[in-house]
């Protein structure tokens, strides 16, 4: 790869001279041990000591970064991007021969009912299931001991790891990703009390749709609607061991981390960003680009957008965090209050004491 | 079915003419597009404006409904139930042809190993493990690719969806639900220091005891017992990604949220409701009928029953919320403290001045 | 077994005459149940009372139990250990035959990919899919469904329960031992966001690593490293549904209870306990000998060893548990706050008054 074309795929700017562009980058190095020819990235500023010496043809910085002082000691190519480690692990596939953990084939041992249909090119895992009225588009990618369900749809380009389940009737977009362990599909958690203590289950009739470029982490859990959809909308990211329960609908572009929970009927906006072990409470809707961070516990609807939330009840976050952090501090503040009102209650009998004297002065 | 047939299974009261509970329902419909013959309901005031338009024959309705106002305009049947949401999902799958996810028979690749015993009509999905010793009850349906471990019993029309895994040794109830990727009888926790910072495993030797009619979610973990059983009493619900810790005992029909965790040993009463994530800590025991609200943490036995409880360390819930509704002033109380503090400090100089310019006047 | 051989591998001390070290230990038995020849043990104070009438040849009781009030009036031989309760279960796989759940052989559905490895004495189970270019070492049994990805290894006498997903390139080391359901090697949770608000998913190219003698819980997930290794050091526990995320370091035996969540490239010492629910954020470390409360958050590296910790954010524990305790006073303090300023104010008017009269008299 030519440094022009590194440049364009990155959206970076090349600072060299004319001839910089035409390079030929022919590996990617740490800046310790690069060679000529290799093209390299400074992040972190304890490694920029190494740009002196490194034979690095070229190295990744930030936009920040101080190229002219270095230009005139070093002869190394500079390409500018918003984030050199990001970049770097962008390019490295390209340089790596990352070995695919899927089969390139359909495995004989796999179970394609009868009514199931398969598109082009797909991978298709030993002791993978592909139950009746199921469909799974071209390229896809469904590793060892995945179930899909009856009348399930995975999209195409999908990549499914070992052992995801995925519930009759549900749909999955194109490109998405499902690591092992997920279950999409299981029943929402509905039951109606009885007289007698015990529970009638509600049906769940409802199903999960999975829009496209979605990725969803190992053993996280996604409920069927009651009725209807449950619905993570395109380019949701959601991390392990999150669980989305019924009716939920999880709006583009959001991020869940790990260990979060959404009760449900619940809506997320888009482009919010739930960090870890973060919980939901049910049938509210938090606004657009919210953020809400970790631990915290959200219990009423959120209606303002892009605003950050801490703590339980969640709070605008500065506050909050001031708030905890005060925490620390009550039991020396119970302590000064009780100290406060003696020296008050001191005043007080002081004061009456003079008054009364004062009285008999008068 | 009849309107009588209807009324008789919701436990609801229909409110017509002597001709009315005779009438044949032929299906169900929202309200905004519900025909002549169909059954629909009212839960959501914002609907009851459809109630002069709609076609539907009857409509379900809640007990406080003001049905006198409207019997003279519309001609519709009204039947009063406890909760007309609950009641039309509770019809839904007498209307609805719902397919059956599992399949009819046991599939040629489940692996039914040589002591394992079958009932009659049961259904084995592709590639489940039925290991020596095990039980399998009349008329459950096990999904693809679950385990049941040696000597392991499960009992009558369960349901195990694909990818479940229960341990050796452990006994499943009747009617019991048990979602994808759950997993029943892992080892306790268990773990003893050596003197050289290492842990030697504790053996777990008992086992997980599910009673009749308990539901368990999606990638939950329930641990054998240490010596003895961890029980899930009859009727118990208990969500996905739950963590129920060896020697547990959880009592009848109590119903537990996603993502919460209990630790070794711990009996939570009857007919308690734990909401999500919460944490109980182990050898303690929640009283019958306890309530407690999400994300709150319980370090101490609850002893009182039919209580509701918050926070952490969890409180009497409405006291805890006023608690923790407060902390968010905890600043402002602070810096008003300390202007206090000021002003009384003030005084005291003052009241001092004064006290000596009062001695100066005696 | 001897009780001379029952001491010595219990680190014991025989408290009896000079016959009692061979006598034969035939069976183990509660205290209120045990026979002639049997060992019983004594660790719950209220069991003390069978002591009198038990009819057990010996007892394990703890290094500071009384046992001269009682050698007078029974002829029992009493063993010192530190932990009677552990003791007596650590002997007791001695005494039962604990049947072994896994089967002896390689099962004859269980893929084993053209160059994967396998090692002497191994036990594959039904289904089980050991892929191209993994290595299982010597003695280990994989239980049914398991799937060890391209180019894995696992060690030498490791336990893997049904149902494990082991992703390509992990390195599992020797008696490992890995619960149903656990994910070893998903990808870490790294997205690039794009001007547009979509996300560009960031290659994870490294591994995980475990090395020996460490266990891991039902459902527990472990991401793979971005580039490098997530590693879990020897002797390292680690509970059910626990979340170990990209590039973490868990340090030689930590013990890491249920639903703990550890963010991206966080670094935890050795010999530290978190307890369950912890939440660790990302890119920090905790010090070695750390102790976590359950449910605490900690936002920030520990940086002095051997501490415990509570809350959040995590503080000292006492302090902090000082401070949660004091929380639920604080509606009560606020509202003390506000009438001790009201008094304040009755002062100020006073005093004002006062001054002014006491003015008037100069």
């Amino acid at each position: 790869m030519t440094l022009s074309e590194i440049a364009s795929l990155l959206g970076g700017d090349i600072l060299g001279d004319e001839s910089s562009p035409s390079i030929e980058i022919t590996t990617l190095s740490k800046i310790e041990e690069a060679q000529c020819g290799s093209l390299t990235f400074l992040a972190n500023p304890k490694y920029e000591k190494y740009l002196l010496t490194t034979s690095a043809t070229a190295v990744l910085v930030s936009r920040t970064f101080p190229v002219e002082e270095y230009r005139t000691k070093i002869s190394i190519v500079f390409v500018r991007v918003d984030d050199p480690y990001i970049a770097f692990l962008r390019l490295l596939p390209r340089f790596i021969q990352v070995p695919d953990p899927f089969s390139p084939e359909i495995h004989p041992t796999a179970v394609i009912e009868r009514s199931a249909v398969l598109g082009d090119d797909v991978s298709i895992g030993a002791y993978a299931v592909i139950c009746d009225g199921a469909r799974v588009g071209n390229g896809t990618k469904i590793g060892a001991g995945c179930v899909i369900g009856k009348n399930a749809t995975v999209g195409n380009h999908c990549l499914l790891y070992p052992n995801v389940t995925v519930y009759h009737g549900c749909t999955i977009g194109n490109r998405v990703i499902l690591h092992s362990g997920a279950v999409i599909g299981s029943d929402g958690f509905g039951h109606a009390p009885r007289a007698d203590g015990t529970y009638e289950k509600i049906p769940q009739l409802g199903i999960v749709v999975i829009e496209d470029d979605v990725e969803i982490g190992a053993n996280t859990t996604i409920d069927r609607a009651t009725l209807g959809e449950t619905k993570i909308c395109r380019g949701v990211k959601i991390d392990n061991l999150v669980q989305i329960a019924h009716n939920v609908v999880i709006g583009e572009n959001t991020v869940i981390a790990a260990q979060t929970g959404i009760s449900g009927s619940t809506k997320i906006g888009k482009n919010c960003k739930l960090a870890g072990q973060v919980g939901i409470a049910g049938h509210i809707e938090i606004a657009d680009g919210t953020i809400i961070m970790a631990q915290s516990g959200v219990p009423n609807s959120i209606k303002e957008p892009n605003k950050a939330y801490f703590g339980y009840p969640a709070d605008e976050a500065r506050k909050a965090q001031r708030a905890y952090a005060a925490l620390k501090m009550l039991p020396d503040t119970i302590r000064e209050l009780t100290a406060l009102k003696q020296r008050v209650e001191e005043l007080e009998k002081k004061l009456h004491v003079q008054q009364q004297s004062g009285e008999g002065t008068t």
